[in-house]
């Protein structure tokens, strides 16, 4: 098992974009890994009713050495990109173009998730580096599909997401946002 | 000047509904306003764009014996009713069916505005009654009408509302209440 | 099996206050419980480092009809009291007068628990009335000591307090609204 | 004028510590400073009364090629460092060794201030790098003394460090951050 296989693929992944000024060759991105913090935003898609209830939250379902994963929707804030379209860019890479996410008014997330690449400290673990994540629910109302090496977009009620049984189809701590989202929301029992 | 005139009416003015347990008679309220803080929600419409910042504010605009009024959609929430089945209830009796709010998914109010009938305690002041307030930023995508005894609904950037000038339009501090909504959104500068 | 059993006392049975303007008959008060959502702060009492990490949780014990249970620092929010003099007076009357409690700078709640008299409308429930409290993580400094009806205050770390034992010692979803503070701050695995 | 006169040093000025892997060489940090946004915290020293209102922000006072200026307590967060490890790490540098900050006991913080190095895109801007700066406000309890490069710590009301007089001497937007800190504490107005 390598650690590449434990968690999705690193952002430096994707194709490029107009602006390749936040792009890293691997060999520095590498580098960087191994000297600082890399800001990343976490979202947990939620599908809510009319009175803005959380019904359902959407899981990734991805295939790994580990064999099958669920991860929610994570990646890396490039170089002058707001954080809003970083949550935007990764929500729409993994859900697809017709999702249709309304990202949150306010920068102010309902936590701050860091993930060390030394087990314990918090919650969460990332054995490639050392990320702050930027924890958002975003609630998406059109079609969600999955992208590139997602195999399935599972919706869950908020019970079932926190549930031992789903908690334990996660990695490097990603199951524990969950139960931190569904407690934010009030849905956490 | 009457104390009536300076604030939005009391919203026990509203149609009975279905559920009339919630509903006291006017002696009963006025008896309660006197012995209890009331609890009521604060909503801030706004208009997002594709990234969720916030582009415009809707304030309604209303007629009194101080000459026009800005004010915000604001009301009291019902014995049984869920604090997001208020909001949704205060945002379409204030801007009508079509207005289409989405109601936060986290009962997290963005803060809480403590009314008192003494002025100077906090920002906020209601002559009325002691009021504690659950105030939320809620987008609106739809088509918004004045209702009932407002005139207009105008849409504002979040600098115009902000300004001095809209300020001087409030009472009792809900024009604080807007510049500490912008300020949570980040569009208070 | 009481209602009286099942939850700590009312908050008017306390003794008068120098502002007794705020204080209803029992007879107005049940009137009134029948009638409008009441006011209520939940306090989480915690140990913090010198980091601000939460190592302890502070919980009530409590003997009542269904034996021993759990509670947190809650109680009602008077006319003309600001709601964080409302915490300060609760933790007062709960922790004893020299536990020194730092009361949030800020109003804005972690989360509101809407405690209604129908089970299943939230995670929770008062038979005797429907209660909105605002609810916040409140650390102290100072010794504790256990007033008026409650046996002891445990200190539990956060994983014990979330632990399903424990949980299940809780009435009306405190339990619930114990998970979500520690969720708030990083300490639910 | 100079981009390093215009905002305080780089935190890459500072002595060593026990742990080096987290800094990087001057030219290293050049380097990354052009491609990756830094992840830094920001915090808003505050005194605060019994009952957690805040009566008096901290500002520290320094001087530059532009003139005197008023700052923050600002600096990055270190590789393989807690977010709230950071802020105390600041906290010391900034107001020395008996300040007796109350670092906050969840990591959600009030806002995330993005700093571009391009004016206008937010309300912040560093014209050294891209930095996304984690927002929380303090409350410190004991005495401050200026470190460094800082002439004096100022201690001003809500009022006062929000008026525009005030605010024309911070540079980046941290005035703005102020204001939107005294909106989260409820003293804005």
């Amino acid at each position: 098992m390598t650690a590449s296989a434990e968690l999705p693929p690193p952002d430096d992944w994707e194709p490029p974009t107009p602006n390749p000024s936040g792009w890293l060759t691997p060999e520095d991105l590498a580098s960087v890994r191994a000297q600082l913090p890399l800001l990343y935003v976490d979202a947990i898609p939620v599908r809510v009713d009319d009175s803005g209830d959380v019904v359902a939250v959407g899981l990734l379902l991805r295939v790994g050495s580990r064999g099958l994963t669920r991860s929610l929707v994570s990646g890396r804030v490039l170089f002058h990109e707001r954080v809003r379209d970083a949550l935007l860019r990764h929500l729409e890479k993994d859900l697809g173009p017709v999702a249709l996410p309304r990202v949150p008014a306010s920068p102010q997330p309902f936590t701050v998730a860091e993930y060390f690449p030394t087990p314990g400290i918090t919650a969460f673990h990332d054995p490639r580096q050392h990320a702050v994540s930027l924890a958002y629910v975003v609630p998406v109302s059109g079609d969600c599909r999955p992208q590139q090496d997602a195999l399935d977009i599972a919706w869950l009620t908020p019970e079932e997401a926190c549930a031992d049984t789903v908690q334990a189809e996660f990695v490097g701590g990603q199951g524990a946002l969950v139960r931190q989202a569904m407690a934010w929301v009030g849905r956490l029992t």
